[in-house]
């Protein structure tokens, strides 16, 4: 079934012969392979040029930043997929991917978004980046869209991964206009919300890597290479030892039944 | 429900207070964020262990080697995923990732297998290892075993990346046991299998990462944390010009019914 | 990790004993298993009710109306996964259920939305559902949304499975406003669009289901519930003769590589 | 690349022209919807033929014991995805689907190929099934083999799924060899393995419906297609409450980090 008006399937990352894989105009066995790093070639795969050493440093920064933050809800839908499924490490990895989504992971595209979104105003208007940050946080305010990138469930305090990243970005001497956007938010949101909000890990990462030069259409991307990391290092763990079921027994034990029940049952527990 | 003897998740991976996130003992942080290679933290996580320079090195010229190689079936699964799905990136990659099985890329742990045996009979059984090539591989032949890691669909030569991972592998004077099985395996091929079958990308993996010093037991990951990364390289491609469903329109046109149809029904092509 | 303020899961769909499993207040093995079909077991458990007559054959009639469409992208992809993972009929059938997203099969919860709100303000604003399809429609077209449910890239016509639906409807006795709504919908089209689009399948989904009390929020898990079972025929089909392999060839081989290659190389077709 | 020596895609499922949808070799429209029951089309499409009234309803009663016995892990790695990424309906049940593997689900399949087996010695031996029962077991036990379909972590007694199924069998008229071969093993259990196991839904399954004429090959699908009705009830309760969150919550509160901290670390706990 034809769908869309496309029907050649056009690519520019790979083509090969019987002697040669060509990446990106590269020889792959002769120009990549032992010659780059993983996330330099992630990057070099990403864009099609080589990356600077700053975005090279600060991707492996952010990676880090984000692979692992120990028992977090995807990695425990891993680690029960695995235990009820362990002929299929791919289904354990994919599962746990799955979570990668708009709530937990998914806010680093969008804080991005909203630096990239004050920068740019700060220059097609030429005002200064504190008003760009004050006007555009506010329209947030006032259209009740949730600001992505500030608050934590854990980390009341700044999140230790933020300074880490910012401090990493220094040294490097990436920073630049989406980091300063990043601190503005911080700063105008007690104005703006009545409340302290602090920047977290979700906001640092897509403010150092746009600094850095990342592609802003593929920050989404950090957080799913970075977990699958994470969650292959679960899934060793849960292969010598595995705590999925106890993970679900927990959690089923401490759930309570709300609906009916027929006459006479009584509860096991 | 309890299923199993376990009722409490143990883990060793990480831990965290309000200030500090624990990676394996070390601070995130202070220790790891900005310190290390996405890569050595990879190995790290899994671990436990800083990785020498030369597993760090093996394992980015692995990872290399195996995270693209064209419009391969799991990254034709994952563009017409995204395509139909483009709200869910994660989707896409996931579904990308259920591809990586045992046809496919699951050959690396098993060819990593065949060369531990061979390793491991060698030094049990005092003989040297071009003998216990040569048996471990007549008993794969006589319980006709497929043989994991060796002929390539497309490249009928020894594929490029093999040298490249070799001379890599020589380069940083880690090779050693695993490579040299790997090599007599293919010597012994054609007088036990009456062919020539080349050692391929899948053989050349394990048997260097095996010699760097990569857990046995996580080879499956090196594949599944490569294709990741190829795959959001193809989902960017696919985001900025869509080919999924090109790529489905070629395949389903070329395919013949070949059931029954009710009376009067004509083909539309 | 505490995130969000509930800390007790509580449900209302499933509690049992050492004796007796209970769904939604019903005792599962004495008045359930061998009593209904597994179509009304799914309306009682997404609802608590048993359904009537005509929202069960309604159900019936819309999952067979979406199960199956031959060789389309989330049967390939699913094809593919299996060919490369056969270990594994499970994620098989998850990369192809992640495929049932906003473009393909998304349409029908969005198309029930869309004849929800031209019930709804006919009612709200005492005008005629004429009237109200008309001023719900141009309102889409002014905002540039798009309009779930129409057009069609095989079916030029009505799609043959529209009827089908509604003739069923009507001999069930169940039609109301929302198909009247949605075809409403096809016929103002012309004049706020200039040109005709016709309503297909998954418009016809919702409005018959809408009709007969289907649960307006489930009405994505019916494509989602059809195509699982379309899946296991293919993956049945897949596993006694593969062409996942061979759907993944005929594809990439008619693709282009537009990207640049290293001098001397030579495409190999 | 071409993989295995098939290029052409063949099917027997279904091929279309404008006019007609034909699935196995019936008009869609005109033929099946409002014709068949979802279970009956479920059979249909996996066989090519019209399933007989008992076959029927005995895959309605083994779907309806398997759909849903409360927050078994993958129902909670479902929930948990959905509360992540509630953009993606399509990626929580996936990730639910994921968890369908040899552990929990597979045993069906399992058990059927046991009692399948049973069935052909008797046959081929030319000895009644008791003691085709007692020396398949005998092998089992010999080999280590785990056995499928005996035993239950909650129910000690036997599982009163059971005893609804076969006497939804024999009201049926549908039990015959295999039924009978499942009831065999679970006499000979305690003198082969020395305690008491008692047979659970995963044998009737696969016992009940081979007898009433189900593919075994298609085993491993009547989990997944319950399952997914499950999960789509599961899910649409998270939509209106969502405790995804809480129950990672309870699992990660009960867990136990057991690694090693940097000096000075206290537990938030």
């Amino acid at each position: 079934m034809k769908i869309g008006k496309e029907t050649i399937p056009r690519t520019s990352i790979c083509t090969s012969n019987d002697e040669t894989i060509v990446i990106r105009g590269r020889d792959l066995a002769e120009e990549l392979i032992g010659k780059l790093s993983f996330t330099e070639y992630f990057l070099f795969l990403l864009t099609g040029k080589e990356p600077s050493e700053g975005l090279k440093a600060m991707t492996d920064a952010t990676l880090i930043a984000i692979t692992e933050h120990g028992l977090v809800p995807s990695v425990q839908a891993s680690r029960m997929t695995l235990a009820a499924s362990p002929e299929a490490l791919q289904g354990a990895v994919a599962a746990g991917i799955l979570g990668c989504g708009s709530v937990i992971l998914g806010a680093a595209d969008k804080a991005g978004l909203l630096f990239d979104e004050i920068v740019n105003r700060a220059s097609a208007e030429q005002v200064s980046l504190d008003q760009a940050a004050f006007s555009v946080v506010s329209e947030y305010r006032a259209a009740k869209r949730p600001l992505p990138g500030y608050g934590h469930p854990l980390h009341k305090a700044r999140d230790p991964r933020v300074n880490a990243l910012f401090s990493t970005a220094e040294k490097l001497g990436v920073n630049g206009q989406h980091m300063q956007a990043a601190e503005l938010v911080e700063k105008v949101i007690p104005d703006i919300y009545g409340k302290n909000l602090k920047l977290n890990v979700s906001a640092a990462i897509p403010a150092t890597l746009l600094d850095a030069g990342f592609p802003i259409e593929s920050l989404k991307g950090i957080p799913i290479l970075a977990r699958t990391a994470g969650l292959l290092a679960h899934l060793r763990e849960e292969q010598q030892h595995s705590i999925g079921f106890a993970l679900s027994y927990q959690a089923s034990k401490s759930s309570v039944y709300e609906g009916e029940v027929p006459d006479g049952f009584t509860s096991s527990t």
